[in-house]
């Protein structure tokens, strides 16, 4: 075995390239069967016995001891008073966060269309927005008020009616900049739940939690068996893998802020990746030895040097074009387009959560205060799926109105095509609507 | 027990009304334990050894006896002749409907966007579309080319590089329309294949069949379990319930047409749900005068008798707006508004898949070749979800491009979230690009 390095070095030119990229990026989220036995267990006892399954599953697994769903209940008034007590400056940076989220997602907001035919049939779309949503917020050492600014004010800017967030309290331990956050950003109920007893409920309802029409937010393997299982009884956003990076940089860019933006992503946890592609060797090197010198500077340092050691890379291609295939094999979460000119590299980009251009933008501006979501498609799933947005808080209805021509037109159509499906009952209702 | 009635007749006024409507509309389409572990051992061996495993499971359940994968792969050439043999009157009508579905679609398209700041920084969206697309169609009896349309048509619009179909031919069994309907519709690849099999061979990829990143179309619960298990590692669409309609009348639609609107839909099968609300006592009862008299000159007449027999229902309300009330709490998939003033009542529906307005809006024309999609959300879920479009084809990624100004106001408030969150390499990446 080779001794362990700091990250993996890797060239396109290298004949194994291709393996090592796909063993570099493989990640199975999938729960054993184990977990699966479980969460089903819970949600069918939540199903079953409602609030005191919840209240049961909640003093076991998070060390509590309640008696009544009323304790587990967060009401307006305490997020208020944690909003109000948060010092100010994090106060006006939430502030400035929110606003500037609301700002970007009211730029999504689709409008509802209808159009005429030359008959007087007339054809749309109307959009409404959810009435009921649930936002899942991890409790702990990971509650990130930013993720409740990120799922809730969407949900406020789709309209959605009522925002209803669950976070467990482990050992009683609750997060002041968690309640803050959902005190700005409009969530209107919040109860101290978590794991798949939380997702239960949710999905279900009990005497106290109401049922929701989606779920939202990312959670441990419980939580995302859970979402899972729940799937298709109410909407879901997205199974989130580990959050990743992937930085161009072209060997314009300090080799020191780019170290400083691949822990960024690394200090999350020891399954995140962060990975740089660059074309220039001796820019790479500059990079390694900013990382050498730097991580024992970082209070995650651990963090870090495991998860860099697992699935971080420093890549040497051959040039820009090269750089814009593999962005599109990997489709990251995160991509950060270090380079002179972003906007045009930008174009040959087919598959990535969010694009950071240029020098200047950080990835972590957009995991706070950019304005776009931070909510994105991990572990590839860039390839087909989205950011959370205002779309994933609205639904879309088809609108139909025949006119006695469109009816005779169409009719006829509907008549011969279901015929030859057999299906001869909807052959029949469109002929009752023909011209005699 | 009380006699086997054609159709069950409720009343909101009824003080068991909510039980029973709570049970009629009972759906619960998860699939067992024993067909979960089946569709995870054939998932498991598919991308284990590839074409080998589809080819042992599709001899197996589809009776055929193939020894190569280019035996169950469906030629362009192939397509194109099944297009050019279908009688001219069926030809016309795929491509009148399929011509109408694409302009509908059409309509959907979104724009990427980006717009500037004050200070510079750039914020946007990206659309993309998809690279390559499964499309799931059930093969045998219950083959219908204008699925193969609804599905193909939107891939087409939104600009998806290759369109892949599978559809099985049980007892070599291949239905010539949806050939016919997957030369017109674009699509690139058919392999004739179907179950979890084709559900693994399209996730993962073999030998033979690309690895394609979402998969849409219905199944049977073999599919609709493989489709759950493989979500993530690709797109998919929904898990579809039974087929349903709810129709509204103000009593002055022919009963006769009433009738034939709730037959086509339970013609699907057995466990389909066709419900009539109306605030006419009389004209209830003229409806279920149509369907005693209609019901034995129907082909279908045992399914139509059995789904009707299950999941019908003609509900007797107090007025139009406990109808608006009615079809909000049951979400259906169809909703025809057989009333005199549709659009007005149509403001207060905020969950249906489709809405078919006025007297000559027939469902069926939905379903063949209005325009909108006939891929709906069904059982309740058109709370959270919409029918198939363009959408499901494209993705979103976001754009930010912070010019030195944006990030040096944003980096201040990223830097303070980021302390907060006790995420200091976050903060160290933003406060690099502060201003001196």
């Amino acid at each position: 075995m080779s001794q362990m390095t700091t990250i993996a070095r890797l060239a396109t030119r290298d004949t194994d390239f291709d393996t090592r990229l796909a063993s570099l990026l493989a990640w199975e989220g999938v729960s054993d069967h184990e977990i699966g036995s479980r969460v089903a267990e819970i949600i069918a006892a939540v199903r079953q016995r409602g609030d005191d399954a919840v209240i049961e599953y909640t003093n076991r697994f998070d060390r509590l001891s309640a008696t009544a769903m009323s304790e587990l209940t967060i009401g307006a008034e305490r997020l208020e008073a944690a909003f109000a007590n948060v010092p100010t400056e994090q106060r006006e940076a939430l502030q400035h966060a929110a606003e500037r989220i609301r700002l970007y997602h009211e730029r999504q907001k689709p409008e509802s269309w209808q159009y005429s035919e030359p008959d007087g049939t007339v054809l749309g779309q109307k959009v409404t927005a959810l009435d009921r949503v649930g936002i899942y917020v991890p409790g702990g050492k990971a509650a990130y008020p930013s993720s409740v600014l990120m799922n809730a004010v969407p949900a406020h800017v789709a309209g959605v009616r009522e925002i209803v967030m669950v976070v467990p309290t482990p050992d009683g331990i609750v997060n002041e900049l968690v309640l803050a956050a959902a005190h700005l950003a409009g969530v209107d109920r919040v109860f101290a739940l978590g794991g798949a007893q939380a997702v239960a409920a949710l999905a279900y309802g009990t005497q106290s939690v109401p049922r929701v029409d989606k779920i939202v937010g990312p959670g441990n393997i419980y939580v995302a068996t859970a979402k899972r299982a729940v799937f298709g009884q109410v909407g879901i956003d997205m199974i989130a893998g580990p959050s990743e990076i992937l930085v161009v940089s072209d060997g314009g860019t300090d080799p020191d802020w780019l170290a400083m933006d691949l822990f960024s992503q690394a200090e999350h946890d020891e399954d995140a990746q962060a990975i740089l592609v660059s074309w220039d060797a001796e820019h790479l090197a500059a990079v390694e030895a900013s990382i050498e010198r730097l991580l024992p500077t970082l209070e995650r340092e651990a963090i870090v040097r495991e998860s860099l050691a697992r699935r971080g890379a420093l890549i040497l291609c051959e040039g820009p074009e090269q750089a814009v295939e593999l962005i599109n094999r990997i489709a990251p979460e995160h991509l950060e387009l270090s380079v002179e000119a972003p906007q045009a590299m930008a174009e040959g980009v087919r598959h990535a959560g969010a694009i950071f251009m240029g020098r200047y933008t950080a990835e972590v501006l957009g995991d706070y205060c950019a304005g776009p979501n931070h909510v994105l498609p991990t572990s590839g799933t860039a390839r087909f799926s989205s950011p959370l947005g205002v779309y994933d808080f609205q639904k879309r209805s088809s609108l139909i109105q025949c006119s006695p021509e469109g009816a005779d037109t169409l009719g006829r159509t509907a008549s011969v095509l279901a015929r030859g499906e057999s299906l001869t009952a909807h052959a029949r209702s469109a002929e009752n609507r023909l011209k005699r």
